[in-house]
């Protein structure tokens, strides 16, 4: 790998990718170049980045020639076709798509619960699902200390988690909305102004959760290391440009006090304890968009369990940021200091 | 009472006394007589009701005489102070407010659920609270065959809770937002457009728990006849104008099936299932508006739970239909009949 590297960003125009941009930018991240690369029809355009303008690159099989880290988040079958060929080109592939990350041979991380599995990679990297980021950034401090045994959450997320054009959609059904007309969803299965709709993920017929559901089982036993860890989700989108929420009852091994959660989470990476009770303020969308931190709040031991071994919490994170792009520059950082 | 009774409503002017009118029309309620009453502010106006204007009165102390139901929706403060006059009147009181719901000599009615407490009235009777009856209708059957044991509840709640002005807020709040201008909010605590916040509730400082969820496990309880229900809720609002969605996590007595709770609550009185696996079709607000049913779907037994003893559930009902004004006018009903 040279240093400083050469990174490459797959999907540069998508909604996440704008936000690569803007976190390599942000955090000054060492680069010998950032080459930009996503669909024929997004090349040509123009992006700037340290106030240079960069112009975007259709994306081929060549596209990965003396790249160190290339930054995936293109879908799924884009990242499973040329995730390999970036890896065998020499870059390491950080990937946002869901394609690798049960793959036994590609580590999962969050930087702030598992970075050790920076050592684990062969080229690719997978970057987890964003409810799961959001969730478990702030339980992994707890669990440390207490392991958790059962997680039931129920997430209110965004519409970016979906891509640019579902927000747009919601911007343009809401006006639509409010004009009085009718707005015949195109891009999400159900009219998004002023409505509430279970995740868009296909669901499986047999058990009757959805794909993104499964994905926050998974990835989190497979993040704490911890396959016994018993968890159900219920996601849901609600009308929110890009902050994703989720309410979680966690239950502990052992007795655990609503003070000591915040006392710990409260000196947690990543984490920005917003819990004031008093003045009825705690984690909101609007708070949690544009910023890296998961905001936890309502930290409360659950009435429904005597035994004192649950707490309920309600969290807010950026679903770009922390969710995606964020934490995958992050998995970055962490392959610059190790090389 | 006579028969047909004169029927007085408190608030006409308000959100659910507006949903008042429209259920005693389209139920082809019989009464002799509709009298409206609101605050002097907006006494003089005119509304309609089977085609003829009528009248909005101010409220006073004599504005009961000769009343035989008095449908309540003023708020807890009006309630509590004109409830008692209009019952020593001879009026039945049927409350939509929270004044009296946990008093023992206020029988606290689910039409569904509990229609024999009408016997046991001293001259108010409370209508549960919105977030209560949307949760329990569709429990109570299943509740029946296999005791339910445990509640785990996290809500998407419309902005019609708060009132006809917080609905205003939400609309006006939303175009102001997508001309990019602020709203500093008036009727609730936060930015409503494309937001989500905890229920603007006043929170208990020791547990952490708001009213609004209080009054799940309390009114629960009261309504089931069963004080050891352990239940936890956390209230949330969403930018949805009138109808509330829940997730339900349910801990049975026993072993349950959700094959069998789709069967129960597909015969069960107030419920319509929408549970469309292969559609991705489940339980939205926009489609909850405007009907009195519960809408139930997502139904699948929680993969958290070894024992096979847990249900996941997700409900949305019209806050103002059956999470107000219907209930009360069912309850009204059960009046009339006994009568």
């Amino acid at each position: 790998m040279n240093h400083p590297p050469i990174v490459a960003i797959v999907g540069a125009t998508g909604a996440v990718g704008v936000e690569f941009l803007r976190c390599l930018e942000e955090r000054n991240f060492p680069l010998a170049e950032l080459r930009l690369f996503a669909s024929a029809r997004s090349a040509g355009k123009h992006m700037t980045f340290r106030g240079q303008s960069l112009v975007v690159h259709e994306l081929t099989e060549q596209s990965f020639s003396g790249v160190d880290i290339a930054l995936f988040s293109a879908g799924g079958s884009l990242s499973k076709k040329f995730g390999p060929i970036a890896a065998k080109a020499g870059a390491v592939v950080i990937d946002n798509s869901s394609a690798f990350r049960m793959n036994p041979d590609v580590p999962l991380i969050v930087p702030e619960i598992n970075p050790q599995e920076i050592n684990n990679h062969k080229g690719i990297i997978a970057n987890p699902n964003c409810s799961t980021i959001i969730a478990i950034v702030p339980l992994w401090p707890l669990h440390k200390i207490n392991r958790i045994t059962r997680i039931i959450a129920a997430t209110y997320q965004a519409a970016s988690g979906a891509g640019a054009a579902a927000m747009q959609e919601l911007l343009d059904a809401t006006k639509a909305a409010l004009n009085g007309q009718e707005y015949p969803p195109t891009v999400l299965p159900h009219p998004y102004a002023f409505n509430v709709f279970s995740h868009n993920a296909s669901v499986d017929l047999q058990t009757g959760y959805n794909e993104e559901e499964i994905k926050m089982v998974k990835e989190t036993r497979k993040i704490f290391g911890d396959p016994d860890i018993r968890i159900s989700a219920t996601c849901v989108r609600v009308p929110v440009l890009r902050a994703h929420c989720e309410s979680l009852t966690v239950e502990f091994m052992s007795p655990i006090q609503a003070d000591q959660v915040r006392d710990i989470l409260s000196h947690a990476p990543g984490v920005k304890v917003v819990d004031q009770r008093e003045k009825n303020y705690f984690p909101m969308p609007r708070d949690a968009s544009g910023q890296g931190d998961i905001l936890v709040g309502r930290i409360r031991n659950d009435l429904s369990d005597p035994t004192g071994r649950s707490i309920a919490l309600f969290v807010a994170g950026d679903q770009l940021l922390k969710g995606a792009a964020l934490n995958a520059v992050q998995i970055a950082e962490l392959l610059v200091a190790k090389n």
